[in-house]
């Protein structure tokens, strides 16, 4: 079922007015439900939204979980524990549930009440990974509900999109690889952006970094960082700094400049540089997080290659049990 | 003018009926205010409530901004820059304000409709530092507005807290200190909680071991420890986690058998042991972050004697220009 087709049905299915949309996922899922959730909370009028990691959700959901609200879940294997079971309360509440998932045969469709089965593995077709899609239901849903006046622009932008993250991840190539011979010995990485780009900001510091890697990363909001986390900032500590586009890049310019002085092992990436700008400036920051994604994952493809650790290894995750 | 007063007056001065509560902050205020959005979120059928970084609030208001709003604004100081910005926002977006400070003369109080100013240094007074006053004030215009069940049970909260954080207070120190004695030399820590308490997991990271001691800590959430940041773990890495009381105890029970288990540099806080379940369970969750603030601050200061490091040494803030 196309993303337009599940929206509707959602609202024409829906036996009361639609009210709160929560994001609920855990780990590099709920990552990329961060920016739908910061759209709503920014752009709707009417609906109130929420982005939960499925455990909280489950042992302390929302009083006001009921008919009026809509879940949507995810789970890239489709049978994470903690999701299947706040999609079991959703229902249970009257919520209507959407299950986005990569395994056609997941647990987590038992729960939905409506699936979408993503594929995987076209690093260059990012309008239909998980992250575009699950904002593009949430646009759409609100577009039905309460109208949304860039509509139009937010989907000239998923038109767009492929194209620059192409583009941009062929430009960093070099780069990627330059970090990674620079950067392969080190330990600690403080990871940095604004705006809707946070997520994938906590998403590559605790997924690619932290799971992938091995190695420590503290996520940090630009518009934070002058607020206890910058007095770390010394000539051997790595930053990875995002310059968004959009109406919180001047909190990341201020990091910048900041950086440029007191610190020495930066890696900035400028969304404008790569291209982002594009699509117009009313949507823009909302695409920030999908194109950093795709491009941080050639970065840690590169640290992957030097350090001669794959991506996919681990110690614990479906080793041992917990 | 006492807190339920002001909660008075915002309801019966309020032109629209209050549909929105938003707390906004930077760094260490920001931490004190999780704890009463988090409250909001989970309690509250009608009001939608918003926990914002302040700079990201002045660059990216939420549309819904208005007259029905109520902005609360923390500044210790009073006068941080994005804070008091926040505020003209509010104010021209037509929403009541409040502001919480220390300073009497604060620049903050300019743009606030009603004023707090909190007493400070009192350690064994928690009820009334800005973390528990923002809740109650939140309390207070959710019992107003839409009538909260356990209120009565909070109001009791509130008066045991102090006790329960004395008698914490003092348990601790020999703890703390045979802590800082062990981990003195780390330059990295893994700060671990769950539900209302992760305002002070991510505060005691930003805060007290980045800003007060310039040391890297890395804040996770225990609900999404095992999907990610868990791979981290070994004999030599430093963590700290806070079993929380509450609904959400369970899941940092689930950290805790896993570091028991593949890790050996475990520092344990426990909220019931220390106390907290005197309160009455419906809203002891609550006052977690109270207790967890007051007794970590035994920890921090028991670290920056081990390290001769004072917690008020800074080399950045209030010394160079950013």
């Amino acid at each position: 079922m196309k993303i337009e087709t599940i929206a509707q049905n959602i609202v024409d299915n829906s036996e009361k007015k639609l009210k709160e949309i929560y994001f609920v996922a855990c780990g590099g899922s709920l990552v990329d439900m961060y920016v739908a959730n910061y759209l709503l909370e920014h752009e709707s009028l009417t609906l109130t939204s929420g982005w939960f990691t499925s455990n909280e959700f489950v042992k302390f959901p929302p009083k006001r979980l009921g008919k009026q609200s809509l879940v949507i879940l995810c789970s890239h294997s489709g049978n994470t524990l903690e999701t299947i079971n706040a999609g079991k309360i959703a229902k249970k509440a009257g919520a209507q549930t959407v299950g986005f998932t990569f395994n056609e045969k997941a647990d987590l469709l038992e729960t939905a009440d409506y699936s979408y089965i993503y594929d995987w593995g076209n690093e260059r077709e990012v309008s239909n990974n998980p992250m575009a899609l699950i904002m593009t239901l949430a646009v759409e849903v609100f577009e039905r509900i309460e109208g949304y006046n860039n509509y139009s622009n937010f989907k000239e932008g998923l038109e767009r999109i492929d194209t620059i993250v192409a583009h941009a991840e062929d430009l960093v190539q070099q780069r990627a690889k330059a970090f990674a011979n620079a950067r392969a010995g080190e330990k600690i990485f403080n990871i940095i952006g604004s705006g809707a780009t946070f997520g994938q900001i906590y998403g590559f510091a605790i997924c690619s970094l932290m799971e992938m890697q091995w190695l420590n990363a503290v996520p940090i909001n630009s518009a934070e960082f002058f607020h206890g986390p910058f007095e770390v900032t010394d000539k051997e500590l790595p930053f990875i700094l995002t310059l968004s586009i959009g109406r919180t890049r001047s909190l990341d310019e201020r990091v910048k400049k900041f950086l440029d002085r007191y610190a020495q092992k930066i890696e900035v990436i400028d969304a404008k540089e790569l291209g982002l700008d594009l699509i117009n400036e009313s949507v823009a920051e909302y695409f920030n997080p999908v194109l950093f994604y795709s491009v941080l994952s050639q970065y840690r493809k590169a640290l992957a290659n030097v350090r001669q650790h794959p991506l996919d290894v681990r110690r614990y995750m479906g080793k041992v049990k917990y």
